[in-house]
């Protein structure tokens, strides 16, 4: 069976003044709104979300959800896989539909992180590592550092590479309404802001943020009903690499990045020359480098030539984070799955104005602690299968 | 396409000297030994956990128990339904086989509480609430004392007849080796243990508990390649209700109890007049009564004489929780709807021991929050559908 998106929404990213509950009912009752559907007529309700309970002293938010949406007695379920929840949840949405559980999901993903200092924020989710690396102080920003030096000194890339991620995000941010910053940052500043993790500064990590997003599943005999476009999954799916970072026989390649993609690409019957659009997960810029890699975009140490060459870039042959990526969109944890997706809706149905890209293929890979799980999907014009 | 249980087990429940990891790992891997199947046949992990990062500071546990189990680069996935995660990972189970999702699928339910004192555990699950009537005091056994009094007021029903269900359950604990308690109570003990949320007294409530319990599910094709005997899902379902619990109509009554039962009954073609066994969420003692009626078990008000007939008792028309129940088997919270599944298998399969009941549908109900979101399953033995 192929599932369809017929909608999908998101709210401005940044510092909210509004809590998770708030921010997951403008994201799924504006979701609705759009794709005109009532509320009764959603019988699965999916929330993407790592840690409100952490965050906000709030747990039970499906079914605070599902109550303020006015969707019981719809089920409700919240999904987790740290900062690739929302991911988890468009596979989650594909299985309910595609079983026949329901005929209506409606997926929301959010987080509300700003509340807490950067410091706190960074403590919650360095509690997905192993307990062994958090007790010797390896929060993700410190294995991006280390995963970045040994990227430089192996493939012999220049420090300004990576500088060149944050900037052509920043960039396209700019044109994104929803971006928390709309900022044009050049290499120089990125490459003179505060080292956060040697060798990487400031410039080289998303912010926290506040934020949520949702899309609507449907069957495509449901999705004819209701829209004159939509969109296909063309195929999803999601892998695991070790727990323990220092198992890893590479920490400069993500096996989960490259599982998790072949699964996606064998299940579209679409390869890595077939994507017109990527939003990846650029938490820090390195990862957008392994990313690009192995997802075969790029060969093992060349990542960094191809984001150089301009061929990531908006008017480059696979313009990847449209949407200005986390880098400059910002990451709410279990919003960020679900908004890479929102923005290939946006792309392959031509609604993202300054940013509008020629795409029939788009692809979003989210990741999961630092690779630990990761999450792709892989979407088309609806009607095509 | 009919889901199947190939695999089933549970650890002992009660006070563990392990933490979630550990107790995640012991019930996965025994489960995997138990079915012969190798952990690299596994595709799909999925974890029904409420609040890991709450109780332990440990988020990302899907991940280190693929890491633990040696299933990587399976798919990995936490699922949380507060109380009814358990029942919502047998859900999404069933979702990721029937969707093709997965060909082998593996639950395990956990959660580690009692390093916590009961103040402090009861507070982490009081944040399921709404936010305004946590505020004012409303934990879920203060909900309970509330519906409790309504109920017996409402039909005129003795006090002892809740009293009975501890009785019952611990009487049914005894011969459960994975019980908390192995312990007969008596009407009368029960009658005069501390008042906890008036007219409720401690023999009234379940215990806090650390525990897991694992499930593996595949569908028939498979199932056969591996298993003589096996199980299948005839049906599952679940439903929400209002998140507010002063807006219900009436608190005697669970809406998501008898629209998760009824979506559950509808797709196995079975109904309450089938059903030869039941595991019920008795959290507290009022809500057996309420899910037997909400179920269809006994009319409405009436549920305290069907177990005051010892109808539910093991040698009754309808055991009920033969497995102990929530209250004398104890309840980690997102091990506890895996574990009554897993009873009501070894029950079908004739494995139950001292407990075995003559069975061959078997239900349980699993209800989070106060009745928030309710899931069911409904179980027969396999190679009939």
């Amino acid at each position: 069976m192929t599932v369809c998106i017929i909608g999908a929404s998101m709210t401005d990213f940044g510092r909210r003044d509004a809590w998770i509950r708030e921010l997951l009912a403008e994201a799924g009752s504006d979701c609705l709104d759009r794709a005109g559907v009532s509320p009764k007529a959603v019988d699965h309700l999916l929330v993407s979300n790592m840690a409100s309970g952490e965050f906000e002293g709030q747990t039970g938010i499906m079914n605070a959800l599902a109550h303020d949406l006015g969707v019981p007695p719809a089920y409700a379920q919240r999904i987790d896989q740290t900062s690739a929840s929302g991911g988890a949840g468009v596979y989650a949405a594909w299985q309910s539909i595609a079983s026949g559980a329901s005929e209506m999901t409606l997926l929301v993903g959010g987080e509300k992180m700003t509340h807490r200092n950067t410091s706190a924020a960074t403590d919650v989710i360095a509690s997905i590592t192993h307990p062994v690396e958090y007790k010797h102080g390896l929060t993700l920003p410190s294995f991006a550092g280390l995963a970045a030096r040994l990227y430089l000194d192996t493939y012999d890339a220049p420090r300004e590479s990576l500088a060149r991620v944050a900037v052509k995000n920043h960039a396209n941010g700019i044109d994104n309404p929803h971006a928390q910053f709309r900022k044009e940052i050049t290499v120089e500043e990125a490459m003179e802001s505060p080292v956060v993790a040697d060798p990487l500064r400031l410039y080289d990590f998303c912010p926290i943020t506040d934020g949520s997003a949702a899309l609507l599943f449907c069957s495509e005999d449901v999705a004819r009903e209701y829209a004159d476009e939509y969109v296909d999954i063309a195929g999803v799916a999601g892998a695991t690499d070790t727990h323990v970072v220092h198992e890893r026989t590479d920490p400069t390649t993500m096996a989960a990045v490259a599982e998790g993609g072949a699964r996606a690409y064998e299940r579209s019957g679409y390869g890595p020359e077939d994507v017109d659009v990527a939003e990846l997960h650029d938490m820090f810029t390195i990862l957008e480098f392994l990313q690009l890699e192995g997802l075969g975009f790029a060969e093992t140490g060349r990542a960094w030539e191809t984001t150089e060459n301009g061929r990531t870039e908006r008017d480059g042959a696979l313009p990847v984070n449209t949407s200005g990526g986390l880098k400059s969109k910002g990451h709410p944890l279990g919003a960020s799955g679900v908004a890479q997706v929102y923005e290939l809706v946006e792309q392959l149905l031509g609604k993202a104005g300054a940013r509008q890209v020629d795409a029939e293929v788009g692809l979003a890979c989210n990741v999961g602690g630092f690779g630990n799980c990761v999450t792709m999907t892989i979407v088309e014009p609806g009607g095509r299968r």
